[in-house]
Parts: structure tokens; sequence; C-alpha cells
């Protein structure tokens, strides 16, 4: 018997113009994946699901179809066919949720994210962490049927990471300037992500996704050159934000509130309904977040909502 | 009587995924314009032009009409309006292009831009270069009926420079990676810019879209921390390539001579049919050039063809 603990964080992507290109991991909240090993092969699968805490029932107990044990089952598949690991033994999973589903957080990645890296210590690491982001991906085709990365690569990896190209996956790493603090908030309302894909146009005009990829260019020198004024003029998002906006009760004043706060930006995280702001301190960041969390209190919709603030997490999923 | 020399450089725009965002300037070749003061009022207009050198008697004389006056005028009245300066003597201007036209390589926001630096240092140095560069894109406007940015930016800034926004403009100057050279070859035919553009499509889907400014992330990310391998990898155009590169005869063959010579990555210049390749050193920038001279020469068109290889100019527009 032998036990590991994988941790991983909340990530948000579609970070405002890199609308599925860029993601980046904040450092708290996060899901825990407890793995416990045995020599004992089982039956039916080499690995099941002991219990899960903290999603309210909503998550199948499968262990195909649960994202985080399908990723385990996927990276033994792979260490066995690529790393000569026949793995023969069983392993138990026990997933702790601290991550609301649906929120635009990155909560199956996160889970995804936290198995791996315990099933990857377990194993006596066949695997770096950019072979885990595949099968993290993978996760993500199976929770909400699209196989993105701007969750499932930062959850891993940490960071920001800009995914250049899917086929091959390239991704780029890009560290935070070291002032960047983020404001999250989760109001108490879903919006599915395939709903929230549902509203976005197939086409666009080229006029439109030029100003896109302007913005992104500049958002990504301003990550990387720390100018955070700059960071601040890029965060916007003229293709997924104005159409999956009205979808999120509040998000204006939301965002007006985060503005007015001194936020540098403030935009839709992931698919929604969460948002998330940026800032350059701290005490900033900690203002910006306590009015968002007002303005969504104070809106029509009057709703409740949590909120954390974080620098970028440096390190990705981690051993606890 | 007081005698300024400017000078300025070709310049490659739409730089593969950078389509209408993203520009640099090379060293050489570049136009000259001659400014002489006198303080003698003219009667109809404050500038006139005096001679123009190496058009072949194609660009107008009207100093309404030509480029290089044009900005100069505009120049004048923006002094006059916003620095206090009322000039009310004549300038007498001489263009020496040594760009050939509508090559893809800027021609017109050279000629632009050597004249305000000349106009510039002429009056006493008013205006600061992001200043000028204002003249310089509605200089723009008069050569090709666009105001695009993309040429006339790194003609006066130098080195690369991205457009995050045209309203209100925001430009950002990236500098070059120490090693990262140029080679721009020119065949000896003409593209126009309007006809290149003609064939564009109006919308793109958002799969195509998104792909580009992934590219567009990489490419900058590459630069800025000089990654060879990833610029590389970036000089994708998804967009504007597929649809243009029919319209310059050989590309396909120079592009692929480019690439098998060693260079990064491979794309049109501007709106063509210049084509441009970069390279990780100044040697394999001149075998990538001359493999796509000779492959422009040995396709089906039988092209000839100038060839430069250049760094990345830092200074931009500069007095001689």
């Amino acid at each position: 018997m032998k036990t590991v603990k994988g941790f991983a964080s909340a990530t948000v992507g579609n970070v405002a113009c890199g609308f599925d290109v860029l993601g980046f991991a904040i450092t708290e909240p996060g899901d825990e994946v407890i793995l416990t090993l045995s020599d004992r092969a089982h039956t039916d699968s080499p690995v099941s699901i002991s219990a899960i805490t903290g999603d309210g029932g909503a998550l199948p107990l499968d262990p195909k179809k649960n994202t985080s044990s399908f990723v385990v089952l996927k990276f033994l598949e792979y260490i066995r066919a690529h790393k000569q690991i026949d793995f023969t033994g069983h392993i138990s999973l026990e997933l702790r949720k601290h991550l609301p589903l649906s929120s635009g957080m990155g909560s199956s990645a996160a889970s995804a994210a936290a198995a791996l890296i315990a099933a990857n210590e377990l194993m006596g690491l066949p695997c770096s962490k950019m072979e885990l982001v595949h099968f993290a991906i993978e996760g993500e085709r199976v929770a909400c049927g699209s196989a993105h990365a701007d969750n499932a690569a930062p959850a891993i990896l940490g960071n920001f990471v800009l995914i250049r190209s899917y086929t091959p996956l390239d991704l780029i790493t890009i560290p935070s300037p070291e002032h960047l603090y983020c404001s999250l908030v989760h109001p108490h309302t879903e919006l599915r992500t395939a709903y929230a894909r549902s509203v976005l146009p197939q086409e666009i005009s080229l006029k439109t996704a030029t100003q896109q990829w302007g913005n992104v260019g500049a958002l990504v020198t301003g990550l990387l050159t720390s100018d955070y004024d700059l960071i601040g003029r890029s965060l916007v998002d003229v293709i997924a934000e104005p159409k999956r906006a009205p979808l999120i009760p509040g998000f204006f004043e939301v965002k007006q509130a985060a503005l007015d706060s001194g936020a540098l930006g403030c935009s839709i995280a992931g698919s929604g309904p969460s948002i998330f702001a940026f800032s350059s301190s701290e005490k900033t960041a900690l203002a910006v977040g306590n009015a968002m969390k007002e303005a969504f209190l104070h809106s029509k919709a009057h709703l409740q909502s949590d909120m954390w603030v974080s620098p970028i997490c440096k390190e990705g999923a981690r051993i606890l």
C-alpha cells in the first residue's frame, strides 16, 4: 500500500483576446486527488473510485466516465505502451473537489491534473509534465466534449500557457510578471460550457479577427515585459465576450466595478460564469475582488458569489 | 537655404500570421528625401517637388498627390496647430527612390518616413517619432487607399512594430533577436495592393482565426525571448497567404527553396509579390536568399529578381 496526494489549482482559459489559445493557473483554490496503490489486481479495472467529496453527488463514479480516473487509465495505457511499465496492480482514487463545477474555473482540468501528477509520482515519474498534459487534454474531452488545452495545460504546467497549435500540440509557457494578481469571482449560478460555446459565431469578420490578434500579440508582450499598463489595454475580447456577457447576469456591472476599483482589465473566466480581473498589486486585487462580489450582489440577479485573490501559480500541479 | 537628407528603409508588413498587425524594418535598401528650406514663401503650396529619380516617371509631382510631399504638408499643418510653429517659408523636396513600387517592400512608407524625418529635423525637431508615425500612416492612405500602419510604423520607428489598435493608435515596438536576418527577394513583376486585398475573404471561420492568433502570440514570444525555433514554427499564415500565394508566380517553389536552405520560415512580404524569409545567421540568410532567387528564375514564370540580406533595422528613419 502506497498513498500519494496530488493537487492542482483553478485555471482561467480564454483569457480575453486569447480565446482558445491562452490560459493561466492561480494558486488556490484547487482539487485534491489521493491515489492508493495496491498490488492486488482488480477484476474489471486497474483504477476504481473510492470516494468523491465536494461535488454534491454530481460526478460519475464509473472510472471510465469520471475525468480524474479516466486520465489515470490513459496514463497507465501510455506507460505500458511507451515506457515498458506493465502495471498489474490496482489504484484506488479519492477525489476531493474544492472547485465548483461548470464555473469557468477549470474544475475538470484541476481534477485531471491532480490525478495525473499523483499517478506519475506513484509509478516512479515515468512521464514529464509536458507528457501529462496530453492525458489532461483527453480528460477535457470526457468532461465537456471538447479536447481543449487552455485549462488542462496551465493546470499541469502552471504560469500562462499559450497554445500555438493542437496538431502537433505546441505549448509555450509564459512566466507571469511578478506583481500580477488575479481576482476571480464565481457567482452562484451555472453556465454549461456547451451552451456558452453554442452562442459563438462560426464565422467572424476578418477585421474583427485582426483586432483580436493585435491584442493577443500585445497581451503576450505585456506579460513578457512586465508592462502592466499594456496588459490592461490588451485585455480586450471582441469575439467571445460580446456574445457570452449577456449569459452572465450582472456581467457589465461587475466588470465596471473591477475597472473602477483599479483593475488592469477584466473578462469572462473560461466560458463563464466566473469573471476574472488582473491587478498590479495584491492590495488592489483584493479591493477589486470585493467590488466585483458587491456588484454581483447588487445587480438585478442579486447573486451571491465566492471570491479568490491569487498571484499566478508558478509550479502547476504538485504533490502535497 | 538649409538642406537636410532623410533616409528610411524597406519594411515588411503582414508578417505571416501578423496580417495587418505586425511589420518590421530592414537596413537596406531605402529611399532618400532631400529637403531644402528657403524663407521665400511660395504662392500656391509651402512644399514643391523639385525632382524624383528612380521611379521611372510613375509618381505624381503634384505635392498634394505625392506621398512624400503630402505627409510634409500634413506635418506642417500639425506643427502650426499644435506646436505654435507657423511656417511661412518654402520647402523644396527631392525624392530619390531606391525601392521598387508595388513590391510589398513598403515603398510608399519609406518615402513618407524619409520625408518626415527630414522635415522634423528642418523644423527643429518639434515632433517625436511616434507623432511622425501618424503622418506616415496618412501617407499610406494617399498611396494605396488604406491607412495601414504595418509599413509606416516600422519605417519610422525601426524594429518590429505591433499594431494593437488603430483607434486609438497603439503601437508596440518589439526589438529583434540579435541574430535574426531577413532575406528579401523581389521578383520583377508587380502586384497591386488593392488587387491583393480584393482576394481576401471578408469573413473567416472562428477556428481558422484562432489558429492565426495562437501563432501571433507565439511569434511575439519567439521574438521577445530570442527563440529562433519558435519564430520559425510560428511563421504560419492561414488567412492571407493561401489566397495570395497563387497571385505570385513561383511562390511555392521559392518558399520551399528557402526552407530547404535552412530558413526559419518564409512568407509573403506585405501583399507581395516580394517574399521574405528569416534565418538565424547572416550566412544562412545569404544562402536562403540565393536559393529563393534561383527558384524564381527556374519557376515556370522564369522571373528575374533582386535580393537583399539584412538584419532588422534598429533605428528606423534617420538623417544622413
